[in-house]
């Protein structure tokens, strides 16, 4: 455990004279809000001693120089809508926001590309692709307000991975401030490459840890014109899931597969207040197809009706995609509103374990008596399971959580899976981390840490724990 | 730079007591050909100590173990198809072969996915997955002699990345022992992973310098039941690769775009006695087609056919793919059949600069009086140039081939190239690594080998100078 130095009124004089007074927060009531990201759990929380807002990478390489000279860890911050604490300053000392590197620098048309700053919210680079009649295949359910910066740090996955991948999939470049405080360009604009070590890959879902984007260069593609979403109801969980199998091996692949056990569609159906579909009758697949022409699409939508029917579903229609995505992107909200504590696990397991592991978490939750809320990015074995702490005492909770969660983890792993699919592991899983990543790896990663970060200034305690 | 202690007869008594006598090779016929990859320069040849053959990851972690007990070091070699001498053991010490290691262990059709061993041969690989009615889609020219591990090593491209990425993309987790010995599993068989550093892209494409791998597993997709390879014949490069952004910007997604100019098309053609269609008139472009049925094959075909024309094109015919193919693939022979050493460039750019790169390719051959071969996956940007030497003497060989390099190598990185798409920088392009990559890239590298490898015997000398 390093011993950081606090931050002095010296230390803060030379962050004036980097960004200015303007951007500088230090008064409490300004620095609240960076002191957690959207875990509600206020034990999670951690003020800075002061908020330092650059506005370019020079600046940022500056702050990174003096808090290496001065022993002052820096957490880099992006919207703050994460949900492991990866942007909570656990140790004080300042938190790097990239709020106000917010500026879509290019949209090349002709060569499919967009560069932008870290501080872009992604529904905006989604808006700037479509104004040409392109597409940014990143699409994680807070696009409204996370940051592209962030989605790079966490390699964001969301609802289109099935078909594009996460996120890392969607970038060809970074600029990256290292730990050591100086500006580097990582990948590029190249769909080979094999020109040393793949340190974009490495920066991309290493949480802030070793290095800060301060630009990136994301893919873009050619708009899809036709695109449908399809809603099938069906009774139980097994065959709602099995539909993930049966479409890939004929040959279909979605955009993505969506699904919500009929618990969670009661919840969200009660918390945004909106009749849904047969919301009476069971568990939803959300799924959906693009098509290269309007024959294409026609196909394609027969074949998955058809197939769903096969599957057992109890009705399939073509959904009202504001209504049932509106639906499925409430999911969070609706969870916080029947428990404003909850459990949020990321777990990620192969897609054809799914049906294996929702049987696994309905024993443990009710061998635990706890309650949950399950929502699932089913086309790639990504489960998000909410347990709902409600009015148990914190101390009963903790226990409980803390039991079930080694259980739970226990089958994950056994069945190829892993902590976290989207989310990351931040400050919230790094002890779960060191229970269940491989001993070898995780000194891998201890080694490549120290390596890169000497005096552990950069967002320290996140991942695993500080050496 | 480290001095390594030589092979001592208790370190040999060791090694055949990790892997049997019979598995030692230390005759001078026998150790031979594991002095060299594909580069014919004997320059560029080095003979190892002793050639090691384990059968399995804990023979292979026992003799790095022992080789940083001793100081010795390790180059581990698959195929020995490589065209860097990222196989060769410029130090000497042990040469760790892993075509022994030749099996695969499991094609798991229900879950699309191929577990194998290294030493698997690439189209092995992928006859295997066609008994399945499965695809894996790498596949690099020397498909037919390489090794899967190799391709992991080198994150080999081959023909079509256009479509469905490198090896990267086509691997879902390693086995890998790490420079200390230690037996990892890196990644999984998951579609989303944020569950810290992604290690297994740090060993991809590290060129054997950060691991050895002994196991992978790899993505299989449903089989592409209609493919139809179309060659365009146009009258100028610039036409011809003109169809790479004309077919994206349509939405037509090749599996692959070759180009061969009209030169490059006769040499190929001389080499295989055989008369390819219209090889006096101009240069190749070959498109590979993916349709979901024959009417899909039909109307993307008629669409390529009209692209083409409207490009440009002399003619467009759908080609004997056995035929076309093989010219492709002949064109490494072709050239070594014309000039037995050659300078093998393996520039990658960005899709939209490779008319640019292919007119100051022929500015700056032209300027040196060399002559040169051109053969591009000019759908992904990458360019195979060779220089022919032919009778030139050796010292103004050198000379004139550096500072060739040099001027065209400054062209690429302006260009926001790269010196490698996929052949890597292993030993022959060291210098050029450290001569144009970025000073804080290649620190960032050395500093991840030093941390991962801390007696550096894995691999030494390779991508960068040994520290």
């Amino acid at each position: 455990m390093v011993n950081y130095n606090k931050i002095t009124p010296a230390v803060l004089t030379a962050l004036k004279n980097i960004v200015s007074d303007k951007f500088i927060i230090s008064d409490d009531d300004r620095r609240a809000p960076y002191a957690h990201d959207e875990v509600t759990d206020s034990r999670y929380h951690s003020m800075p001693e002061v908020v330092v807002l650059p506005e370019n990478a020079g600046q940022v390489a500056e702050i990174i120089k003096l808090a290496n000279k001065e022993l002052i860890p820096v957490v880099p911050r992006g919207a703050g809508t994460g949900l492991a604490c990866g942007a909570v300053p656990i140790y004080g000392g300042i938190v790097l926001s990239l709020e106000r590197m917010n500026k879509i620098l290019e949209v090349n048309a002709n060569s499919l590309y967009m560069v932008v700053e870290p501080g872009v919210r992604t529904d905006a680079v989604q808006v700037a692709a479509k104004k040409e009649n392109l597409f940014y295949a990143g699409d994680p359910c807070s696009g409204d307000s996370c940051f592209i910066g962030g989605n790079a740090a966490t390699n964001a996955g969301g609802n289109k991975a099935v078909k594009y991948g996460t996120t890392r999939q969607q970038i060809y470049s970074l600029e990256v401030v290292t730990p050591l405080g100086e500006i580097v360009n990582l990948g590029g604009r190249l769909e080979k490459m094999t020109t040393g070590y793949s340190l974009e890959h490495l920066i991309i879902g290493s949480e802030g840890t070793l290095g800060i984007i301060t630009k990136l260069t994301l893919r873009l593609m050619p708009l899809p014109q036709h695109v449908v979403d399809i809603l099938a109801v069906f009774p139980d969980v097994d065959s709602a899931i099995s539909m993930v199998p049966t479409l890939i091996k004929e040959g279909i692949t979605p955009t993505c597969v969506e699904f919500m056990d009929n618990v969670t569609v009661k919840s969200v159906e009660n918390f945004i207040k909106e009749k849904l579909p047969e919301s009476d009758k069971g568990h939803y697949i959300i799924l959906q197809i693009e098509g290269q022409s309007e024959d294409d699409m026609d196909d394609k939508s027969v074949m998955v009706d058809e197939l769903c029917m096969k599957n057992g579903a109890l009705s399939v229609y073509v959904a009202d995609s504001q209504k049932i995505w509106k639906a499925r992107k409430s999911f969070a909200e609706a969870v916080r509103h029947e428990s404003f504590i909850h459990g949020k696990e990321d777990i990620v397991v192969p897609v054809d374990k799914i049906p294996e592991m929702m049987r696994e978490i309905a024993v443990l939750s009710k061998k635990f008596g706890l309650v949950t809320r399950t929502a699932s990015h089913a086309g790639d074995g990504n489960i998000h399971l909410n347990i709902l702490k409600g009015s148990m005492p914190d101390a009963q909770w903790d226990k409980e959580l803390e039991t079930f969660q080694k259980e739970l983890y226990a089958v994950v792993y056994q069945l190829g899976g892993k902590l976290s699919g989207e989310h990351g592991i931040g400050y919230k899983r790094r002890q779960l981390m060191e229970q269940f990543a491989d001993p070898v790896e995780l000194e891998l990663m201890r080694s490549i840490k120290k390596a890169l970060d000497p005096n552990l200034i950069l967002n320290p305690g996140k991942i695993f724990n500080v050496m």
